[in-house]
């Protein structure tokens, strides 16, 4: 075994790069999806998790710091790929009955990346033993299901029905 | 309103050409994932998962039948972010205690897109009274999260530990 060898701590950094990237990304497109969206429930919806947003990227920024290195991201093709099929549903369901039911499904698919990041470095914090950072990516993790739990409720009661 | 306009059953039809391709690319996927995990647990719940996968492009191909359209997939951008993602992974952390880590957080970014899909087929499905596609989907969506749940428990109580 090389004296250089990566471990789970480069893991865990590399991981942490994926979704500050990630995080900044959806900042981006958030107030774009909200623009798009016809209903106002979902526009707000989608402007109150932007806000949450900006929350995260500093809770990211404050486990860098407790690892000893400094913010930065490296490009995330999951969520670029994820992000770039919501802008292909904006655009071939633009002005249609349909559109608000697509955007709120690609909100969904960025939140279930985002829950998948965020429970696998909570994990990972923990072996690691750091439980500052556990409580700071569980934080995140907790807001980030609550919010899929909103769309799925907003899904159910008014988007997909105005749709069909 | 053009008479040409698009509908939720125009999405959900895209949608579900969308999640067959991802699940084609994740069938080709599993075993390069299965051979590389040092783990015989973790290679075992790949090959497990791989098998279930059929089952769930039958379910769709069922789908399809169901709104009288042939099986087709296009491009799924989250899914080929996501497993270039995995790729990555398992090149940068080859040889390392950490690899099995990452692979086991990969698959479950995997998970967690599908389940993201799944869940709101299943939602449009019912919205488009189709309560046999419902079912199926519903199944599937059921799969995935007890595959995602085995591998948060795999994790905790082994992959991880051996990657600190």
């Amino acid at each position: 075994m090389p004296a250089t060898e990566k471990t789970l701590k480069d893991l865990f950094h590399e991981t942490l790069k994926d979704i500050y990237y990630a995080e900044k990304q959806i900042l981006r497109a958030l107030p774009k999806m909200a623009k798009k969206a016809e209903s106002e429930q979902l526009a707000a919806a989608f402007e109150k998790h932007r806000e949450e947003t900006e929350g995260h990227v500093e809770r990211l920024e404050q486990v860098f710091e407790m690892i000893g290195k400094s913010p930065r991201g490296k490009t995330c093709d999951a969520i670029v790929g994820i992000i770039d099929e919501s802008k292909e549903v904006m655009e071939d369901f633009a002005e249609t009955e349909a559109l608000d039911a697509g955007i709120l499904a690609s909100a969904q698919a960025v939140e279930h990346y985002e829950i998948s990041r965020y429970g696998t470095l909570a994990a990972w914090a923990a072996q690691l033993d750091l439980p500052k950072a556990v409580k700071l990516l569980e934080t995140t993790l907790a807001e980030e299901k609550k919010t899929d739990e909103l769309l799925s409720k907003l899904a159910e009661t008014s988007v997909n029905r105005k749709a069909a």
